[in-house]
């Protein structure tokens, strides 16, 4: 991993080993790990943003997995793929947008399919291997995002980012802010606006946080201040994260994504969403086949009674069109517009290659 | 006054009495009446925003100019007017931005500077006719605009609106919320998606508030998901307020306000400012001459600490080009481009009828 980086979560021991996560809603006040012994404490730690971002959800979740295979292993020796997928399923559901969740979960139930009828002790180890694979495949992916999307940055260049896409969101160097920090690296004078990203506050809390420790000049504004930050004229670019890539480019992230596009595309400043291979859904057609996840209103209520008769929307996501995204900037590459046919080329490339 | 308007502040006496103001900080939570002595107590009250609002500023400080009065009553009678005069600058560079607290105590100077040689006591007496004046001027502007607004509304009809514009921060039935209050009085079918307005949230604070005690259906939303809100196509207005109005039609009003153009624009819908002429300043030839309030870090940063190094920026304020403004709903009409002659004509008819 690069230097710097830190973790969103850590396995200890061999497959019967557990599982620590760093418990992000406690950020920046508290570095406080959570052990989870089970997949249900990884389901309850992914549901409460414990740990979040798509990459690194998706780690925590093949991590989960061992964690079902330890848990399913008591018990009559025929019921236990049954236990097992009944633990894998659980871990799928936790959340629904970020498609590295299922992607994780997928590649996790393959190799329980290609272990034939071995007993629990040799798939909890293979499980491990590949929750292992799954996360130095996202650190790597990440160090080549950073290179190609760094490459983009003018130097010097002041970027506008939103929510939080660095190592805790993504294993390794991060999505979005691994670019930034790539530049600020490479020598760039690289300045970074960073949204505080209501309702949850992951820009102030956990961006400003990983860009303080790693030295790189930032300021955080309201989400609503984006806009004149745009307008100012001074930005160079706006870099996001993804929770899924639709076939034809459309992106679903965190929400306030969109409104950030328009501004962008508005004040002819480029959007780029930066993003792993695992991000994107070929099976996902279009963005409006991409379920957006409502949230708790506590979060957006706060400390406040609100009167009757007065509801909340609460999306956690929304939908970003191909058509306002500059680029995307992958593990594989830097895809433009047409994206329908860069992403079959950027996705063919992995089948070859992974 | 409307029926159920609360008002943002009262006077109780007669030119020796006091003004009391409601602490819009505490709410919802708590309706709590601050009671304001002096000028220097009028003055706190409005730099810690406990009233705001354009209009209520306007009007708070044409009462702290009759508790000026009173303050520089004792002492030196040829020194009167000079202490007066030094009140009336303090209250008004209580805050830049909203041109009605320059316009309120331009009118209480003139009150001044036409009683000749009156001595304090009638001084005083006029100064609170005239405090009264512009409070009852407020009250029927919003009236007027209200039903000039409500008119634009279809039926039924979804809003958006943004910040708190109502009877709190307008001293009449309010100007944005104003039209929407209007528009469901009238027996229309309206729902307002109300912007939760950080960092302050006069949105879910206040906004939220007063709809679900007019019993007005509302949503809640964080200001980052209008976008998606916009985007949906169910969208039939976007009501704001205004700080200032420039000559040319330029609107600076709560940060967040030129994000909500941009995207209303974007998506085909109408974008209403509802401001009374009070709130024009013929003075400021465009946006770019406006004062735009830099506040607190700590608005912004709440409960954590940020990293050395990561900075914050908090205007409390944007700038929405006119040209991104459908109409203006005024006291006067209805104004739309092109805006700079709109704006002198409906001004020449205030100083006409005025």
């Amino acid at each position: 991993m690069s230097p710097g980086a830190i973790a969103p979560c850590r396995w200890h021991g061999d497959a019967s080993g557990f599982l620590e996560v760093l418990d992000q809603t406690r950020l920046p006040n508290e570095e406080r790990w959570l052990r989870c012994e089970s997949d249900d404490d990884v389901v309850a730690a992914i549901r409460r943003l414990s740990v979040r971002g798509a990459p690194a959800i998706g780690i925590a979740a093949a991590y989960g997995c061992v964690l079902a295979a330890r848990r399913a292993s008591p018990g009559p020796a025929d019921g236990f793929r049954e236990r097992l997928a009944h633990g894998f399923d659980a871990l799928e559901a936790s959340r629904p947008t970020a498609i590295n969740l299922a992607g994780a979960i997928t590649r996790m139930r393959a190799i329980v399919d290609a272990a034939d009828d071995a007993g629990p002790n040799p798939i909890g180890a293979r499980l491990l291997e590949e929750a292992d694979a799954i996360r130095d495949e996202e650190a790597a992916a990440c160090d080549a995002m950073a290179a190609f999307g760094a490459a983009l940055l003018p130097d010097p260049c002041t970027v506008v980012t939103h929510c939080h896409t660095g190592a805790l969101a993504a294993g390794g160097i991060g999505t979005a802010v691994g670019v930034i920090v790539r530049a600020h690296r490479d020598g760039k004078t690289v300045h970074a606006f960073v949204d505080e990203t209501r309702p949850l506050l992951q820009g102030a809390r956990i961006t400003a946080f990983e860009l303080g420790r790693l030295g790189v000049p930032a300021t955080l504004i309201c989400d609503s201040a984006a806009a004149g930050v745009l307008a100012s004229g001074t930005v160079d670019a706006v870099l996001v994260g993804a929770d899924r890539i639709a076939a034809n480019g459309d992106v679903a992230n965190k929400v306030g994504t969109l409104g950030l596009a328009v501004l962008a595309n508005a004040f002819s400043v480029p959007f780029y969403v930066v993003a792993p291979t695992s991000t994107i859904d070929p099976a996902t057609p279009t963005g409006a086949a991409i379920p957006i996840e409502e949230r708790a209103r506590d979060e957006v209520v706060g400390p406040f009674a609100l009167p009757r008769g007065v509801g909340v929307r609460n999306p956690a996501f929304d939908v970003t069109p191909a058509a306002r995204i500059a680029a995307i900037v992958t593990d594989r590459g830097v895809l433009q517009a047409p994206f329908t046919p860069a992403i079959r080329r950027a996705l063919g490339a992995a089948s070859h290659t992974g």
